[in-house]
Protein backbone atom coordinates (compact mmCIF):
# COMPACT_ATOMS: atom_id res chain seq x y z
CA UNK A 1 0.00 0.00 0.00
CA UNK A 2 1.44 3.65 -0.62
CA UNK A 3 2.18 5.40 2.40
CA UNK A 4 2.23 9.07 2.76
CA UNK A 5 4.78 11.08 5.40
CA UNK A 6 2.14 13.49 7.20
CA UNK A 7 1.48 16.15 9.91
CA UNK A 8 -2.26 15.96 11.37
CA UNK A 9 -2.42 19.93 10.97
CA UNK A 10 -0.04 20.52 7.95
CA UNK A 11 -2.71 21.86 5.35
CA UNK A 12 -0.35 20.26 1.90
CA UNK A 13 -0.83 16.98 4.21
CA UNK A 14 -4.36 17.25 4.07
CA UNK A 15 -4.70 17.62 1.00
CA UNK A 16 -3.00 15.21 -0.41
CA UNK A 17 -4.89 12.98 2.19
CA UNK A 18 -8.47 14.06 0.76
CA UNK A 19 -7.15 14.13 -2.79
CA UNK A 20 -5.77 10.29 -2.56
CA UNK A 21 -9.45 9.50 -0.62
CA UNK A 22 -11.57 11.27 -3.42
CA UNK A 23 -8.91 9.46 -6.34
CA UNK A 24 -10.01 6.23 -4.15
CA UNK A 25 -6.33 5.24 -3.14
CA UNK A 26 -5.96 3.86 -0.11
CA UNK A 27 -2.75 5.17 1.74
CA UNK A 28 -1.03 4.49 5.44
CA UNK A 29 -0.32 7.25 7.53
CA UNK A 30 2.58 8.03 9.26
CA UNK A 31 3.03 10.60 11.59
CA UNK A 32 5.67 13.06 11.28
CA UNK A 33 5.87 16.47 13.77
CA UNK A 34 7.31 19.61 12.67
CA UNK A 35 9.08 20.52 15.91
CA UNK A 36 11.19 16.94 15.93
CA UNK A 37 12.09 15.71 12.10
CA UNK A 38 13.00 12.01 12.35
CA UNK A 39 16.34 11.09 11.30
CA UNK A 40 15.40 9.84 7.88
CA UNK A 41 13.03 12.85 6.86
CA UNK A 42 15.78 14.92 5.00
CA UNK A 43 16.86 11.74 3.21
CA UNK A 44 13.55 11.16 1.89
CA UNK A 45 13.01 15.00 1.25
CA UNK A 46 15.93 17.49 1.20
CA UNK A 47 13.93 20.28 2.00
CA UNK A 48 12.77 18.55 5.08
CA UNK A 49 9.29 19.15 5.08
CA UNK A 50 5.95 16.80 5.14
CA UNK A 51 4.15 15.65 2.97
CA UNK A 52 6.34 12.69 1.51
CA UNK A 53 4.21 10.58 -0.74
CA UNK A 54 5.54 6.71 -1.21
CA UNK A 55 3.63 5.05 -4.06
CA UNK A 56 6.51 1.97 -2.77
CA UNK A 57 9.38 2.57 -0.46
CA UNK A 58 11.89 2.78 -3.11
CA UNK A 59 10.08 6.02 -4.96
CA UNK A 60 10.05 8.83 -2.51
CA UNK A 61 7.43 11.58 -4.03
CA UNK A 62 8.04 15.29 -2.09
CA UNK A 63 6.95 18.52 -3.22
CA UNK A 64 3.32 19.63 -2.99
CA UNK A 65 2.85 20.44 -6.85
CA UNK A 66 4.82 17.52 -7.88
CA UNK A 67 2.80 14.42 -5.84
CA UNK A 68 -0.45 16.56 -6.80
CA UNK A 69 0.78 16.64 -10.58
CA UNK A 70 1.89 12.66 -10.28
CA UNK A 71 -1.20 11.92 -8.53
CA UNK A 72 -3.54 12.99 -11.38
CA UNK A 73 -0.84 11.51 -13.93
CA UNK A 74 -1.48 7.96 -12.33
CA UNK A 75 -4.83 7.83 -10.48
CA UNK A 76 -7.82 10.06 -12.26
CA UNK A 77 -8.66 7.54 -14.51
CA UNK A 78 -12.08 7.14 -12.31
CA UNK A 79 -11.64 10.62 -11.27
CA UNK A 80 -10.23 13.87 -12.54
CA UNK A 81 -9.45 16.40 -9.99
CA UNK A 82 -7.63 18.73 -12.64
CA UNK A 83 -10.53 18.08 -14.78
CA UNK A 84 -11.62 20.45 -18.03
CA UNK A 85 -9.85 21.40 -20.65
CA UNK A 86 -6.38 23.63 -21.15
CA UNK A 87 -8.27 27.12 -19.94
CA UNK A 88 -10.30 25.02 -17.45
CA UNK A 89 -6.99 23.04 -15.97
CA UNK A 90 -5.37 26.52 -16.04
CA UNK A 91 -7.85 27.72 -13.60
CA UNK A 92 -7.73 25.14 -11.42
CA UNK A 93 -4.18 25.52 -10.89
CA UNK A 94 -4.35 28.91 -10.54
CA UNK A 95 -6.76 29.01 -7.50
CA UNK A 96 -4.67 26.02 -5.91
CA UNK A 97 -1.92 28.10 -6.29
CA UNK A 98 -3.86 30.63 -4.40
CA UNK A 99 -4.26 28.64 -1.59
CA UNK A 100 -0.69 26.74 -1.67
CA UNK A 101 0.60 30.25 -1.74
CA UNK A 102 -1.10 33.47 -0.72
CA UNK A 103 -3.40 31.45 1.79
CA UNK A 104 -0.54 29.95 3.35
CA UNK A 105 1.80 32.62 3.98
CA UNK A 106 -1.22 35.09 5.48
CA UNK A 107 -3.67 32.93 7.47
CA UNK A 108 -2.86 28.78 7.77
CA UNK A 109 1.24 29.23 8.04
CA UNK A 110 0.86 31.93 10.85
CA UNK A 111 -2.13 30.08 12.54
CA UNK A 112 -0.71 26.66 12.70
CA UNK A 113 3.08 27.88 13.71
CA UNK A 114 2.12 30.45 16.49
CA UNK A 115 -0.97 27.95 17.93
CA UNK A 116 0.87 24.82 17.78
CA UNK A 117 4.26 24.23 16.23
CA UNK A 118 5.80 27.25 18.68
CA UNK A 119 4.49 25.19 21.48
CA UNK A 120 6.13 21.89 21.06
CA UNK A 121 9.40 23.68 19.79
CA UNK A 122 12.34 23.86 22.03
CA UNK A 123 13.03 27.47 23.09
CA UNK A 124 16.42 27.94 21.18
CA UNK A 125 14.70 26.74 18.07
CA UNK A 126 11.97 29.62 18.59
CA UNK A 127 9.50 27.78 20.76
CA UNK A 128 7.60 29.51 23.26
CA UNK A 129 4.17 31.58 23.32
CA UNK A 130 2.33 32.50 20.38
CA UNK A 131 2.94 35.76 18.64
CA UNK A 132 -0.94 36.75 19.16
CA UNK A 133 0.09 39.63 16.62
CA UNK A 134 0.73 37.31 13.72
CA UNK A 135 -2.48 35.30 14.64
CA UNK A 136 -4.23 38.52 14.68
CA UNK A 137 -3.04 39.41 11.05
CA UNK A 138 -3.47 35.81 9.79
CA UNK A 139 -7.58 36.52 10.87
CA UNK A 140 -7.77 39.99 9.35
CA UNK A 141 -6.48 38.21 6.35
CA UNK A 142 -9.12 35.22 6.73
CA UNK A 143 -11.79 37.64 6.01
CA UNK A 144 -10.41 38.55 2.83
CA UNK A 145 -10.51 35.11 1.55
CA UNK A 146 -13.47 33.82 2.91
CA UNK A 147 -14.87 36.92 1.05
CA UNK A 148 -13.22 35.82 -2.52
CA UNK A 149 -14.67 32.11 -1.63
CA UNK A 150 -17.88 33.26 -1.15
CA UNK A 151 -17.27 35.63 -4.37
CA UNK A 152 -16.86 32.88 -6.35
CA UNK A 153 -19.12 30.32 -5.48
CA UNK A 154 -21.45 32.92 -6.56
CA UNK A 155 -20.79 32.28 -9.96
CA UNK A 156 -19.67 28.44 -9.60
CA UNK A 157 -20.53 25.46 -8.53
CA UNK A 158 -17.49 24.58 -6.97
CA UNK A 159 -14.19 26.79 -6.74
CA UNK A 160 -12.63 26.67 -9.77
CA UNK A 161 -16.13 25.68 -11.78
CA UNK A 162 -18.66 23.54 -12.38
CA UNK A 163 -16.58 20.36 -10.95
CA UNK A 164 -15.59 19.57 -7.59
CA UNK A 165 -11.30 20.02 -8.29
CA UNK A 166 -8.11 20.43 -6.48
CA UNK A 167 -8.68 23.51 -5.80
CA UNK A 168 -11.77 22.94 -2.85
CA UNK A 169 -9.44 20.50 -1.65
CA UNK A 170 -6.81 22.84 -1.53
CA UNK A 171 -8.86 25.63 -0.13
CA UNK A 172 -10.21 23.10 2.44
CA UNK A 173 -7.65 21.49 3.83
CA UNK A 174 -5.63 25.32 4.23
CA UNK A 175 -8.83 26.62 5.93
CA UNK A 176 -9.79 23.08 7.84
CA UNK A 177 -6.38 23.55 9.57
CA UNK A 178 -7.58 27.04 10.83
CA UNK A 179 -11.31 25.79 11.44
CA UNK A 180 -9.57 23.18 13.69
CA UNK A 181 -8.91 25.96 16.08
CA UNK A 182 -12.49 27.36 15.96
CA UNK A 183 -11.37 30.20 14.42
CA UNK A 184 -13.18 30.79 11.39
CA UNK A 185 -15.92 33.48 11.50
CA UNK A 186 -18.38 31.39 9.49
CA UNK A 187 -21.59 33.66 10.37
CA UNK A 188 -20.65 36.53 8.74
CA UNK A 189 -19.41 34.29 5.55
CA UNK A 190 -22.67 32.31 4.63
CA UNK A 191 -21.84 31.42 0.95
CA UNK A 192 -18.68 30.66 2.28
CA UNK A 193 -20.02 28.04 4.64
CA UNK A 194 -21.98 26.28 2.35
CA UNK A 195 -19.55 25.46 0.06
CA UNK A 196 -17.24 24.13 3.25
CA UNK A 197 -20.42 22.45 4.42
CA UNK A 198 -20.40 20.93 1.20
CA UNK A 199 -16.55 19.74 1.41
CA UNK A 200 -17.20 18.76 5.07
CA UNK A 201 -19.72 16.38 3.99
CA UNK A 202 -18.10 14.34 1.45
CA UNK A 203 -16.62 11.04 2.69
CA UNK A 204 -13.04 11.90 1.86
CA UNK A 205 -13.72 14.47 4.99
CA UNK A 206 -14.56 12.06 7.37
CA UNK A 207 -10.78 11.10 8.65
CA UNK A 208 -9.35 14.72 8.66
CA UNK A 209 -12.55 15.69 11.17
CA UNK A 210 -11.32 12.94 13.61
CA UNK A 211 -7.81 14.31 13.61
CA UNK A 212 -6.66 15.43 17.16
CA UNK A 213 -3.52 16.77 17.85
CA UNK A 214 -2.04 15.97 21.08
CA UNK A 215 -2.97 18.37 24.21
CA UNK A 216 -5.11 20.34 21.86
CA UNK A 217 -8.27 19.50 21.59
CA UNK A 218 -10.24 20.85 18.27
CA UNK A 219 -12.91 23.67 18.86
CA UNK A 220 -16.55 22.40 19.62
CA UNK A 221 -17.49 22.99 15.86
CA UNK A 222 -14.18 21.52 14.18
CA UNK A 223 -16.06 18.14 13.36
CA UNK A 224 -19.96 19.55 13.04
CA UNK A 225 -21.55 18.77 9.62
CA UNK A 226 -23.64 21.47 10.85
CA UNK A 227 -21.66 24.49 12.31
CA UNK B 1 0.94 37.28 -30.50
CA UNK B 2 0.73 36.65 -26.90
CA UNK B 3 1.54 38.77 -24.60
CA UNK B 4 3.40 38.77 -21.04
CA UNK B 5 2.71 41.00 -18.33
CA UNK B 6 6.00 41.31 -16.33
CA UNK B 7 8.23 42.97 -13.88
CA UNK B 8 11.85 42.52 -14.77
CA UNK B 9 13.55 41.52 -12.05
CA UNK B 10 10.54 39.35 -11.20
CA UNK B 11 11.91 35.72 -10.98
CA UNK B 12 8.66 34.19 -11.98
CA UNK B 13 7.99 36.93 -15.28
CA UNK B 14 11.56 35.79 -15.81
CA UNK B 15 11.00 32.32 -16.12
CA UNK B 16 8.35 32.34 -18.58
CA UNK B 17 10.31 34.18 -20.91
CA UNK B 18 13.16 31.75 -20.65
CA UNK B 19 10.50 29.04 -21.04
CA UNK B 20 8.62 31.24 -24.22
CA UNK B 21 11.70 31.44 -25.39
CA UNK B 22 12.93 27.78 -25.19
CA UNK B 23 9.48 26.13 -26.33
CA UNK B 24 9.94 29.16 -29.46
CA UNK B 25 7.03 31.13 -29.24
CA UNK B 26 7.38 34.82 -29.60
CA UNK B 27 5.57 37.02 -26.97
CA UNK B 28 5.11 40.50 -26.42
CA UNK B 29 6.30 42.22 -23.27
CA UNK B 30 4.48 44.29 -21.18
CA UNK B 31 5.62 46.18 -18.49
CA UNK B 32 4.29 46.82 -14.67
CA UNK B 33 5.73 47.40 -11.27
CA UNK B 34 4.78 46.08 -8.19
CA UNK B 35 5.47 49.64 -6.33
CA UNK B 36 2.53 51.25 -8.74
CA UNK B 37 0.35 48.52 -9.77
CA UNK B 38 -1.90 49.75 -13.23
CA UNK B 39 -5.61 49.86 -12.47
CA UNK B 40 -6.63 47.05 -14.48
CA UNK B 41 -4.20 44.44 -13.15
CA UNK B 42 -6.50 43.06 -10.42
CA UNK B 43 -9.17 42.52 -13.14
CA UNK B 44 -6.66 40.06 -14.92
CA UNK B 45 -5.13 38.54 -11.47
CA UNK B 46 -7.11 38.94 -8.56
CA UNK B 47 -4.18 38.65 -6.65
CA UNK B 48 -2.54 41.28 -8.27
CA UNK B 49 0.79 39.75 -9.22
CA UNK B 50 2.48 39.43 -12.35
CA UNK B 51 3.03 37.28 -14.54
CA UNK B 52 0.11 37.26 -16.07
CA UNK B 53 -0.16 35.26 -19.45
CA UNK B 54 -2.45 36.17 -22.34
CA UNK B 55 -2.34 34.01 -25.07
CA UNK B 56 -4.98 36.62 -26.58
CA UNK B 57 -7.01 39.30 -24.78
CA UNK B 58 -9.76 37.40 -23.41
CA UNK B 59 -7.82 34.85 -22.06
CA UNK B 60 -5.68 35.87 -18.92
CA UNK B 61 -3.92 33.18 -16.97
CA UNK B 62 -1.75 33.64 -13.97
CA UNK B 63 -0.40 31.93 -11.40
CA UNK B 64 3.32 30.31 -12.06
CA UNK B 65 1.98 26.67 -11.68
CA UNK B 66 -1.04 27.24 -14.10
CA UNK B 67 0.83 29.29 -16.41
CA UNK B 68 3.84 26.41 -16.43
CA UNK B 69 1.78 23.54 -16.51
CA UNK B 70 -0.50 25.20 -19.40
CA UNK B 71 2.39 26.04 -21.34
CA UNK B 72 3.70 22.72 -21.21
CA UNK B 73 0.11 21.05 -22.27
CA UNK B 74 0.00 23.45 -25.04
CA UNK B 75 3.22 24.37 -26.67
CA UNK B 76 5.75 21.28 -25.98
CA UNK B 77 5.40 19.24 -29.53
CA UNK B 78 9.08 20.66 -30.36
CA UNK B 79 10.61 20.98 -26.76
CA UNK B 80 9.28 19.51 -23.84
CA UNK B 81 10.60 21.32 -20.32
CA UNK B 82 8.82 18.33 -18.27
CA UNK B 83 10.35 15.61 -19.94
CA UNK B 84 10.89 12.38 -19.52
CA UNK B 85 7.91 9.67 -17.28
CA UNK B 86 5.97 10.22 -14.18
CA UNK B 87 8.98 10.04 -11.79
CA UNK B 88 11.78 11.91 -13.79
CA UNK B 89 8.45 14.63 -14.65
CA UNK B 90 7.57 14.72 -10.54
CA UNK B 91 11.98 15.83 -9.94
CA UNK B 92 11.43 18.11 -12.40
CA UNK B 93 8.42 19.50 -10.22
CA UNK B 94 9.86 19.10 -7.24
CA UNK B 95 13.21 21.04 -8.03
CA UNK B 96 10.72 23.90 -9.39
CA UNK B 97 8.80 24.11 -6.65
CA UNK B 98 11.93 24.43 -4.60
CA UNK B 99 13.21 27.19 -5.87
CA UNK B 100 9.58 29.19 -6.44
CA UNK B 101 9.17 28.21 -2.47
CA UNK B 102 12.18 27.71 -0.71
CA UNK B 103 14.74 29.88 -2.76
CA UNK B 104 12.37 32.45 -3.42
CA UNK B 105 11.37 33.37 0.25
CA UNK B 106 14.47 32.58 1.48
CA UNK B 107 16.74 34.53 -1.33
CA UNK B 108 15.41 36.14 -3.96
CA UNK B 109 11.80 37.79 -2.57
CA UNK B 110 14.29 39.73 0.19
CA UNK B 111 16.73 40.58 -2.38
CA UNK B 112 14.21 41.83 -4.86
CA UNK B 113 11.87 43.71 -2.13
CA UNK B 114 14.80 45.39 -0.04
CA UNK B 115 17.26 46.45 -3.19
CA UNK B 116 14.21 47.23 -5.68
CA UNK B 117 10.94 47.55 -4.72
CA UNK B 118 11.34 49.42 -0.98
CA UNK B 119 13.18 51.97 -3.07
CA UNK B 120 10.47 52.96 -5.56
CA UNK B 121 7.53 51.92 -2.85
CA UNK B 122 5.90 55.28 -1.10
CA UNK B 123 7.02 55.67 2.10
CA UNK B 124 3.38 54.95 3.64
CA UNK B 125 3.24 51.26 2.03
CA UNK B 126 6.95 50.26 3.18
CA UNK B 127 9.19 52.29 0.99
CA UNK B 128 12.48 53.31 2.46
CA UNK B 129 16.24 51.90 2.60
CA UNK B 130 16.70 48.05 2.67
CA UNK B 131 16.48 45.96 5.55
CA UNK B 132 20.31 44.84 5.75
CA UNK B 133 19.90 42.21 7.63
CA UNK B 134 17.04 40.68 5.68
CA UNK B 135 19.76 40.97 3.08
CA UNK B 136 22.68 39.52 4.63
CA UNK B 137 20.21 36.59 5.99
CA UNK B 138 19.25 36.52 2.36
CA UNK B 139 23.12 35.59 1.70
CA UNK B 140 23.75 32.84 4.33
CA UNK B 141 20.77 31.25 2.74
CA UNK B 142 22.00 31.58 -0.71
CA UNK B 143 25.31 29.41 0.15
CA UNK B 144 23.21 26.57 1.10
CA UNK B 145 21.01 26.70 -2.33
CA UNK B 146 24.56 26.91 -4.15
CA UNK B 147 25.92 24.05 -2.55
CA UNK B 148 22.59 22.20 -3.48
CA UNK B 149 22.77 23.27 -6.81
CA UNK B 150 26.97 21.70 -7.11
CA UNK B 151 25.41 18.70 -5.38
CA UNK B 152 23.13 17.74 -7.95
CA UNK B 153 25.12 18.78 -11.11
CA UNK B 154 28.10 16.27 -10.14
CA UNK B 155 25.10 13.46 -10.20
CA UNK B 156 23.38 14.77 -13.20
CA UNK B 157 23.81 16.67 -17.02
CA UNK B 158 20.96 19.43 -15.81
CA UNK B 159 19.26 19.95 -12.05
CA UNK B 160 16.30 17.41 -12.24
CA UNK B 161 18.15 14.67 -14.96
CA UNK B 162 19.68 14.25 -17.92
CA UNK B 163 17.74 16.94 -20.05
CA UNK B 164 17.42 21.00 -19.44
CA UNK B 165 14.07 21.37 -18.03
CA UNK B 166 11.69 23.73 -16.00
CA UNK B 167 13.95 23.29 -13.05
CA UNK B 168 16.74 24.70 -14.48
CA UNK B 169 14.93 27.54 -15.95
CA UNK B 170 13.17 28.38 -12.21
CA UNK B 171 16.75 27.71 -10.60
CA UNK B 172 18.41 30.25 -13.00
CA UNK B 173 15.49 33.02 -13.05
CA UNK B 174 15.71 33.32 -9.23
CA UNK B 175 19.39 33.06 -9.32
CA UNK B 176 19.39 35.78 -11.89
CA UNK B 177 17.31 38.25 -10.47
CA UNK B 178 20.12 37.72 -7.14
CA UNK B 179 22.77 37.79 -9.91
CA UNK B 180 21.73 41.44 -11.09
CA UNK B 181 23.14 42.77 -8.19
CA UNK B 182 26.64 41.22 -8.28
CA UNK B 183 25.75 39.21 -4.88
CA UNK B 184 26.48 35.71 -5.83
CA UNK B 185 29.76 34.33 -4.71
CA UNK B 186 31.05 32.35 -7.69
CA UNK B 187 34.18 31.94 -6.83
CA UNK B 188 33.18 29.75 -4.07
CA UNK B 189 31.22 27.50 -6.12
CA UNK B 190 33.04 25.94 -9.41
CA UNK B 191 30.32 23.65 -10.32
CA UNK B 192 27.26 25.44 -9.57
CA UNK B 193 29.16 28.66 -11.81
CA UNK B 194 29.26 25.89 -14.87
CA UNK B 195 26.26 25.08 -14.66
CA UNK B 196 24.96 29.08 -14.42
CA UNK B 197 27.11 29.49 -17.36
CA UNK B 198 25.65 26.76 -19.42
CA UNK B 199 21.91 28.46 -18.84
CA UNK B 200 23.92 32.02 -19.15
CA UNK B 201 24.64 31.05 -22.69
CA UNK B 202 21.44 30.00 -23.92
CA UNK B 203 19.86 32.24 -26.77
CA UNK B 204 16.71 32.43 -23.95
CA UNK B 205 18.71 33.70 -22.06
CA UNK B 206 20.10 36.44 -24.01
CA UNK B 207 16.94 39.28 -23.54
CA UNK B 208 17.31 38.73 -19.53
CA UNK B 209 20.98 39.99 -20.08
CA UNK B 210 20.02 43.03 -21.79
CA UNK B 211 17.78 44.16 -19.15
CA UNK B 212 18.03 47.30 -16.85
CA UNK B 213 15.78 48.35 -13.84
CA UNK B 214 15.66 52.32 -14.05
CA UNK B 215 18.37 53.83 -11.96
CA UNK B 216 20.16 50.77 -11.22
CA UNK B 217 22.84 49.81 -13.48
CA UNK B 218 23.41 45.66 -13.25
CA UNK B 219 26.77 44.45 -11.48
CA UNK B 220 30.08 44.38 -13.84
CA UNK B 221 29.66 40.98 -14.76
CA UNK B 222 25.52 40.22 -14.74
CA UNK B 223 25.42 40.02 -18.51
CA UNK B 224 29.22 38.49 -18.58
CA UNK B 225 28.73 34.59 -20.36
CA UNK B 226 32.80 34.65 -18.82
CA UNK B 227 32.02 35.90 -14.89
Amino acid sequence: MPSLIHFTLDPFSRRLRLSLAEYGVPVELIDEEPWGPSPDIFELNPAGTVPVYLEDASTPLCGIEAIGEYLEETKSSRVALIPGDVFERAEVRRLTGWFDSKFYAEVSEPVVTEKVIRRFLRRDKGGGGPDTSRVRQAMTRLRDHLDYIAHLTDHRAWLAGDELSLADLAAAAHISAVDYFGDVPWTDYPAAKSWYQRMKSRPSFRPLLADTVRGMAPGPHYADLDF
